[in-house]
């Protein structure tokens, strides 16, 4: 449950916080959001956050952007304020309210713009330690997966889907047979030969920040990263796989439809060696102390 | 602008209207939509409009239904109280709000029901009388159109462009070169032997209320339809297009990118002759005085 929360410029109770239904974000999912991950009360990677908020809007033609000074010093008070140490800011900017329904843009947005913040564990999560199983789904999404939209129904879906058939969480599948992503995460392989693949940036995927940052991470290691497609079968091969999302971090993949990945019956279906070193990497990165670190003190 | 609203079984002005930014119709556009045309104060197919509304839902696991009862005395009182002759009644259904975000749907929905009443003319209208022009533009939507869904961000975005480009709406071109509707409407097009086509029902696009009772119409005067898709360039070739949708009722199309339809010079650019008889049926067929009947009388 959220706690406190910000709508235009004010501070409110989350349970108190309201909107009017004639908002273009409520009838038409005309806006956009990002997800900023907050650990040891520190944003992690805020700017790159505000940075693709601002392409979507770009993208979506606002020509309006909303006082990025304003949305920092935002981010910051709720964490102080709703005390977050783990957690994160949600915030969503919309095209705004106008006391009717036009499919037509206004030319000149009255923007809505809502934040919130939620604590919640990041690093010490049962898929962190054990890993998540994941089933594959259509990608039925619309071809602009790189504005990060609130027009999320066909990823609800396919979380709710995931969730009724036991498992933790979705990828989807292109037609052509391709993992397109995770959805609401990056998908990412380990080849038996322990080299790391995840899909190259196009409009059919979204530019994750946490993506960007463990290219950083493993670039200052000197380690490469494929980036290619792969297919759904490829996935169900490989030695290792995982997902890196703001607020899931790094999160070890184990199964995917039923079939537990790893080399022999000694990882089978365990998270495995460059995953928990992918892990750490980024651990540190945003500044934990690997060594408490709940993934590996229990693994 | 709208006047009266109606959101979870309170009527409010329309401005006063509220509901929670927590909504999973304003975080994922987990919810649906209906249009009901109201002329000469009668609900248009409110029926097969709350038919099609349930239908959307269940197709999104909604498992709890709006009650019909409710849903169509709100559509009447809404009506009544607003004075409205012409113009429509809007009703959206989301998920609810939950005061937290989770991609996952909740087991047992709350309903968010919200509605409001238009006043708009319906048949004297600049484009039921002259006709509009059309931009085509590639269809980006999700792979789920028969789903009436809130997400219509794509829509938005071509109806924006359509206008942007100097156009009065847009039609959609599938990744094949085959048009599948339009922004907000099902796409219709006329041959040379007076051939009515229009495109079959699938998961690719919208059944439309207005679409099917134009069947019903066709069908009782004898006047077969032919249903199939038809590529972009039939449809500039063709000797007249039109629109069908719930507000729109019958909209001639008399252009698509620049070129202007007909058979020759004499009516170029105009609309066409068996798309005024589709008018002045479906006009007939609400209940209209088509003697009367501004497209009929002006041109």
């Amino acid at each position: 449950m959220a706690q406190m929360a910000w709508v235009n410029g004010v501070y409110v109770a989350a349970d108190e916080a309201r909107i009017s239904p004639f908002d273009r974000g409520f009838l038409f999912a005309d806006g956009v959001y990002e997800v900023t991950a907050v650990y040891g009360g520190r944003l992690v990677d805020m700017e790159r956050h505000l940075d693709r908020l601002e392409r979507s809007l770009r993208e979506l033609k606002f020509g309006t952007m909303p006082d990025r000074k304003e949305l920092e010093e935002a981010h910051r008070k709720l964490v102080d304020t709703n005390g977050i140490d783990e957690g994160y800011i949600y915030l969503q900017v919309t095209r705004g309210a106008y006391g009717g329904r036009d499919f037509v843009a206004p030319d000149k947005p009255r923007l809505t713009v809502f934040m919130f913040a939620e604590k919640r564990a990041l690093i010490d999560t049962a898929s962190a330690r054990n890993g998540s199983r994941i089933v594959a789904l259509p990608d039925i999404r619309w071809a602009r997966r790189d504005i990060k939209s609130v027009g999320l129904l066909a990823q609800a879906l396919a979380k709710t889907e995931a969730k009724a058939r036991g498992a933790d969480d979705a990828w989807l599948v292109a037609p052509d047979g391709h993992v397109t992503e995770g959805a609401s995460s990056n998908a990412w392989i380990v080849t038996k030969d322990g080299e790391i693949i995840t899909r190259a940036l196009s409009n059919m995927i979204l530019a994750g920040v946490t993506r960007h940052a463990l290219f950083d991470a493993l670039g200052q290691k000197g380690r490469k990263i494929t980036e290619r497609s792969f297919t759904l079968e490829e996935a169900k091969a490989a030695a290792e796989a995982f997902t890196t999302a703001a607020t899931g971090l790094v999160t070890p993949v184990v199964e995917i439809d039923g079939v537990k990945l790893g080399t022999d019956e000694s990882n089978r279906g365990k998270p495995g060696a460059v995953t928990r070193g992918v892990q750490k990497l980024y651990y540190t990165a945003i500044g934990a102390d690997v060594a408490k670190a709940a993934p590996f003190v229990v693994g």
